[in-house]
């Protein structure tokens, strides 16, 4: 399968390295430096056992010259989904599915823009990978990727999961998968943004009553907000399902701890900022979200205490 | 006048050292080593210009043996008024005015189960004052203190007004104290408990938009409750005058701000819990005061990052 990825970030490495051992794969990535390297050394992939692996996929800065890809998998930060888009239009042909595995929900309205609806692949994957050098990702943990669409059937779904499966990848349609999204995002939506505010471990979340007390305020937020869109979820067992995992991922560190504690931009629009835009459309309040989009944000754009006190 | 003072914290010296020089003022504090130590050596209070003057209230840790007094002034933590309050009770009699001066509002609602409502008198003040060492204060910043009664005539305050001026604190009696009371509050439940959180000098609020945001949702959220008690205060006007003050103390850090960072409890129940308990109690809603009551506490309870990271 002719298969493009936008963004050669840590899942775009990990996702993309994967598949190309069985398909025709190029990265598309801005950073010139990080394209060559990939094309001149390949992707080392360490794996969750300490394994090193090497997959060898094209990269580039742009898709100049290229024809419309079979599958275009997003994978740039969700802020930046809409440039990858604009930028990289010739890749999207009449026959091209375009999916996404970013993290949030709604994706699919910002990519109804570049592509018809019935074009369009959602879903979610456990795979997690953070990135060690400029070619080399270390694969967290594996799992399933699922993958749906945003209405109509999953019948020409089949080519994605052959591919995926063929390259190691273990793959599922599944009819159900906005609520799959909406489930990983509950978890993302409270627990993960308030141990990166609060720069603690997940466990923090059981050991305090107050942290414990934010995190159900925003999970039944958004809740309520998906329960808005008709997905009926029921909140006691969300939350009970969350607290199981928190029990089970107690030092556990968040992608937005990571970010705010090394002064990088967040994915809270995606994130929150999820939960607050289905929120302005479909009419359910969910003022702690918008409240935690600005947190987190203010919080990227302060000038961090440690190198203030360093100034003085 | 006979005078006690329930806390020997920065603002109990200062205000406590001040009308010593024209009252028998006696400061009641937990700490026997600092109310041996204000026996010995007396009160330094560190004046904003520099210069350095001394007062000599007595101290004690209890008031076993002491007769009613003519004025109480509460100026523990708020977290600690009923624990003192219910210690001290000896010191009520029929005749005793019960001053509450601390920070946030709805402090005569406590008052009044250990003193008759027409006995309870509440200000607030524009001392600022911060604990050098333990017999040593530094005044910050001086000015007016006002006076008034939760109900009734302000006739009855004619002598603490006269005790303070005569020891030279400007005081005023006010027919307008609950909002006087508000307005402060206004300031510490946004700009003060946000740069606390963020960690930033107040001039913050006024340089990120998604710091001036969470401003606003709380700024705006306080005015609705204070107004729900029938306040009448103007949104936009009130929103001005932070702006201003903000402008024109833009390096200004607050308690909570020095409090989070040395690790210690701060007064956020005072603060955004004034807001939350009237909101509670007349039914405008403050969820984001609500959200900062948990978050300032999860914030307290945290093993700091700092200590974590010299464990690893």
């Amino acid at each position: 399968m002719k298969i493009a990825v936008l963004g050669a970030g840590a899942m775009g490495m990990l996702i993309g390295g994967y598949l190309s051992r069985g398909n025709n794969v190029t990265l598309i990535d801005v950073d010139a430096g990080k394209a060559e390297a990939i094309n001149r050394e390949g992707i080392r992939i360490i794996e969750p056992d300490g394994s090193v692996t090497h997959a060898h996929p094209r990269a580039a800065t742009g898709s100049e010259g290229m024809e419309p890809a079979e599958l275009l998998i997003v994978f740039v930060k969700a802020m930046y989904t809409e440039s990858a888009l604009a930028a990289n239009r010739r890749l999207i042909g009449p026959g091209t599915r375009v999916l996404t595995l970013q993290n949030g929900a709604g994706h699919e309205a910002l990519l109804a823009r570049f592509v018809a609806r019935a074009q369009i692949v959602i879903g979610t994957t456990q795979h997690n990978s953070s990135v060690v050098d400029r070619t080399t990702v270390h694969h967290g943990a594996g799992g399933p990727t699922f993958i749906g669409v945003p209405e109509g059937s999953l019948e020409g779904l089949r080519p994605i999961v052959e591919s995926f499966r063929a390259c190691g990848l273990a793959c599922e349609p599944s009819a159900e998968i906005q609520r799959m999204i909406w489930r990983k995002l509950f978890t993302n939506a409270s627990a993960s943004v308030l141990t990166g505010v609060l720069q603690t471990p997940m466990g923090f979340l059981l050991d305090s009553a107050d942290a414990w007390a934010m995190t159900e305020t925003l999970l039944r937020e958004a809740v309520d907000v998906a329960n808005g869109d008709g997905m009926g979820f029921e909140y006691a067992q969300i939350a009970a399902e969350l607290q199981q995992h928190l029990a089970h991922a107690r030092e556990g560190k968040t992608s937005i701890y990571a970010d705010l504690r090394a002064g990088r931009k967040t994915e809270v629009d995606t994130i929150n900022g999820s939960v607050a835009r289905a929120s302005r459309r479909n009419g359910v309040p969910a003022p702690s979200h918008e409240f935690m989009v600005h947190l987190v944000h203010a919080l990227e754009s302060r000038q961090a205490p440690d190198k203030e006190e360093s100034h003085a």
